[in-house]
């Protein structure tokens, strides 16, 4: 061993121990006959001194190491004189007796420290010198840390870790799956798992009735902002059960992370809304919780009144911002613009104002009176020194830019809070969702999501309005994750397929292996999976993924440390019975 | 929920309790008014009472229950008039008061108990039937327990576990890897990990200086006996370290591993045995340790004695077998056919039985006189009542056919007991192979292996003879594992590459970033990588990792279950840049 203490462990009452420490030089400091050298490894910053009055050639061979040197350091726990209080080992230095340089350094790309100069690209083709910043080494231990913390409350509650195939099978609808030729089976492929839903439910079908797996899943996507080409579940499934069973084994699991990981308890069960009741009032299925702000629907009170915008809107609906009655011109413009950009596409917002003595004053004052725009505010719940802010249009097209704009009052408002959680369950989305392109529907979760037992009867007259046994649990506005109970009665399964508009051939073709599974006896059964980098970005406090993966690909799903992928050796592509077809420029 | 106990629980302390089970119908049984239904699931089996007189109607429907049907049954535990000693729950039954067939099923292929009839390939096929068999299903519990003490283990010793991406770069000389074309990045390919290594050395680089990853693993091989394409690793790594520290904190995890799953405690630490000892002791490099059995050379004692087998080779050993000098001349004719089979090569074997009153009868009792042989059994520590077994010939394709020898010896007489484990560390591996086809050296390991650094002046001078720094664990003649000490010093692994036959060019293609990473500070690093597929199957007395995979590829790495690999759609291969090559037939 090259150490016998880490550099982040030793406390004043180590002092007048031998020690040996090892790490990677943060800085050095010449002060009069005295160098300073801090020492950094995965624990913390030691400060080591080398005395020139004391030993010259040790003193020296400090004075020329350079930054990011990897050391060893023999010395004497000593209290330091002045203290630094910002980090565990402040108080104490060690007095060196002798420095050997393990390795050197080139002079690092950019600066190891939270507040680097190195740029994005920069950092991310230097990722293994930009993990050695604190920020950075942070998320990848919370994410151990919860990954940890997720298998003991999963163990703790019988449930078995089991791993599924990476090499599985294309389906043919899978446009998007990553494909793997095989060199054994000229011609043939296997795909990369976009997420282990068919071999879950088969493990039921198997008679592991709880089953889980922190799994890669694989996307050849167009990547968006913040998608990766590989990703992490926590995936996982549970016979016997219905709705509130899962909801419940995983509220648990949610909890049991906040508590140990993040030292929050929530005492009490999380909020359930319905999907409906997400839309109406929050505009979004996955509405941020953190601050209240619900949306009010104004379209009876304000038609008629001559004003066309609202006379011809399908629904017209706003938002109480508390307090923010003394809004400048600036500021509701600034609103005005914000809905107005492309990315949300409003035509224009109505503004009104409550002053302190409960004076109104709006955008709209020409069409409306005084005493209709104070019904407007009562509904509203308003109060004197209330902003309203009103928008008219489609149904489903105002509620989303009212959401978008109900999130930027909360941001202006600071009512987002980073440390704040706000975990939801949202219940009862649709089975269906309608796609006016194609005029068919489409399944919103997967073909094997179970109908709303009640709404069976509307299968058939009115599949619209089926609701699904669907679930998603959502924290600050952001999707954690979703299930369902699935179809284990094989009828119903083949009615979903009919009104999906599988053929019998094609359901065989692509869940063959699935629906053959369910003749043997597959008891009824659930499940759900979470995004696991969309989990611990969230306790990090990020708004991206990025961050709290050890080696994550750019948008182009380049991974620029390695440059992969690359071209292959063409012997290679012969070997697997294959050709480049690139267009010859 | 559907059930409130589960199949394995109940106990004759719950006898009056109304409860509910959900399961699979093991077997029904009719007996005069009576029908006894055996109710299955991953806990147990409970007995269920349906009486005739009782309720009629129910006894009925419980009369037409098949084999594999799932079923949800309510009523009161009570007292076995016969008890099953042989279940948990044998002092118990069930009085049926309702019954719900809660799925059918199809007659299943084959009888769903550790008896089965059904063939391997079928069992292949309805893999997710195979998996009910509770000899089966207890491997995967087994899986799942083991990850997780490895998991508690690691963690506690301030592990944090990594992932490691699955989409890497390709490796021009690994012409063995699968890859995945890109479609974002047109003629271009990721590679899947042959084992993540060259991240584990750059989470090193990065100051993680306890890394682990239970990690899944790739090799596009031609899939001997029990191999398979996907695999997973237990990797890991340490900074700061030398060979004795990782050989320690391993030998912690495997011991934590045998006491908390198997409840078998290692006082002693594991015995360790050079490579060089291990081939001359026991001609392999995984000697099993179960039992002793040690090689004895009787060159210097046999030449020049006109026997001209024993006179023309390089190398006469033995083994001796205690208390078998009563073989019969059949018996003597098994080991001399078993050594000549064309899997093992000899020409032939020597035996000298010593009877009990020290009386010496041998195969080559022409050519020795019985004082001669009597110096063969001194050597060989033999006693009255033992049998020796002798080979010639050269000294390393003779070794290797005693070890199989010794084996099949250890086989017959019952040391080879799958509840006792011998673990064993083999160190001092050489560090290269010189393969006579290409006259060149080869790293036995791999490139980043470090050389004992006593031996570093060989490396100029005589490298067959430079030992690594590198170590095996075995565990009853099977590789658990292994890892190395890696090189962290540029110039010495620029001296590698050299004796390796790498260009600067062709290291700097195949390993540059790693290269380039080891500029800025790369700590003293080294770690291992254990076969978790095997470690599994270890604990469960199996001969094959086949069984302790849920879903695994038969030899040609096809899951006959989903049929993969399998064709895909024309358009997928068109969208990648890709066409395929086969010949036309």
């Amino acid at each position: 061993m090259y150490r016998d203490k880490t550099c982040g462990e030793l406390r004043i009452e180590d002092c007048g121990k031998e020690v040996t420490l090892s790490g990677w030089v943060q800085r050095t400091r010449k002060m009069g006959g005295m160098t300073f050298v801090d020492i950094r490894d995965r624990y913390g910053i030691t400060q080591v001194v080398f005395n020139n009055e004391v030993n010259e050639e040790l003193c020296e061979s400090a004075n020329k190491l350079g930054r990011e040197f990897v050391i060893q350091v023999k010395g004497t726990v000593a209290e330091r004189s002045s203290k630094n209080n910002n980090i565990p080992t402040g108080e104490i230095e060690i007095i060196a007796s002798a420095l050997t340089i393990l390795n050197k350094s080139d002079v690092p790309p950019f600066t190891i420290e939270d507040n680097t100069d190195g740029g994005d690209d920069l950092r991310m083709k230097y990722r293994y010198l930009d993990l050695r910043r604190p920020a950075v080494r942070s998320n990848i231990e919370l994410r151990h840390k919860m990954a940890f913390e997720i298998r003991r409350y999963l163990d703790s509650e019988n449930f078995l870790e089991i791993e599924t195939p990476i090499l599985v099978k294309s389906t043919p609808e899978g446009a998007r799956d990553f494909i793997v030729p095989s060199r054994m089976n000229p011609g043939e492929f296997y795909a990369l798992p976009q997420s282990p839903q068919l071999f879950k439910q088969l493990l039921m079908v198997s008679g592991f009735d709880r089953y889980f797996q922190i799994a890669k899943c694989f996307r050849d996507e167009d990547l968006r902002a913040d998608r990766q080409p590989e990703f992490t579940q926590i995936d996982c499934e549970m016979s016997y059960v219905e709705q509130d069973d899962v909801i419940m084994m995983f509220e648990g699991l949610v909890k049991h992370i906040f508590k140990y990981v993040k030292g929050i308890e929530f005492n009490d069960k999380f909020q359930r809304i319905t999907w409906h009741d997400a839309m109406k009032y929050y505009g979004s299925d996955k509405p941020d919780m953190r601050f209240d702000m619900k949306f009010v629907e104004l379209t009876d009170l304000v038609k008629g009144k001559g004003f066309a915008v609202m006379d011809d809107a399908e629904l017209t609906v706003g938002i109480c911002a508390k307090g923010c009655a003394g809004y400048t011109r600036k500021q509701t413009d600034e609103l005005t613009d914000f809905v107005k950009r492309p990315q949300i596409g409003a035509k224009g917002l109505v503004w009104v104002k409550i002053d302190e003595q409960g004076g109104i004053k709006s955008s709209v004052g020409k069409f409306f009176t005084d005493e209709q725009i104070k019904e407007w505010a009562d509904r509203m719940g308003a109060e004197n020194g209330d902003l309203l802010l009103i928008m008219s249009g489609d149904a489903m097209k105002t509620r989303k830019m009212l959401c978008e704009l109900r999130l930027e009052m909360g941001n202006r408002m600071g009512l987002r809070d980073k440390n704040v959680f706000a975990p939801l369950w949202v219940v009862d989305f649709p089975l269906f969702e309608w796609d006016e392109e194609t005029q068919r529907y489409y399944a919103m979760h997967h073909p094997f999501t179970s109908p709303n037992p009640e709404d069976i009867p509307l299968l058939t007259t009115d599949p619209g309005k089926v609701r699904a046994t669907a679930y998603d649990i959502v924290v600050n506005g952001t999707e954690l994750g979703g299930g369902s109970i699935r179809i284990h009665d094989s009828e119903l399964q083949d009615q979903m397929f009919e009104i999906l508009g599988f053929t019998k051939e094609k359901a065989q073709e692509q869940f063959g292996f699935l629906m053959s599974a369910f003749r043997y006896g597959a008891p009824p059964h659930g499940g759900l999976a979470l995004g696991f980098d969309r989990f611990v970005s969230i306790l990090a406090g990020l708004d991206s993924i990025r961050d709290v993966i050890a080696f994550p690909k750019n948008n182009s799903g380049r991974d620029v440390m390695n440059e992969s992928p690359s071209p292959i050796d063409p012997a290679q592509i012969d070997e697997l019975n294959l050709a480049i077809t690139l267009p010859q420029e």
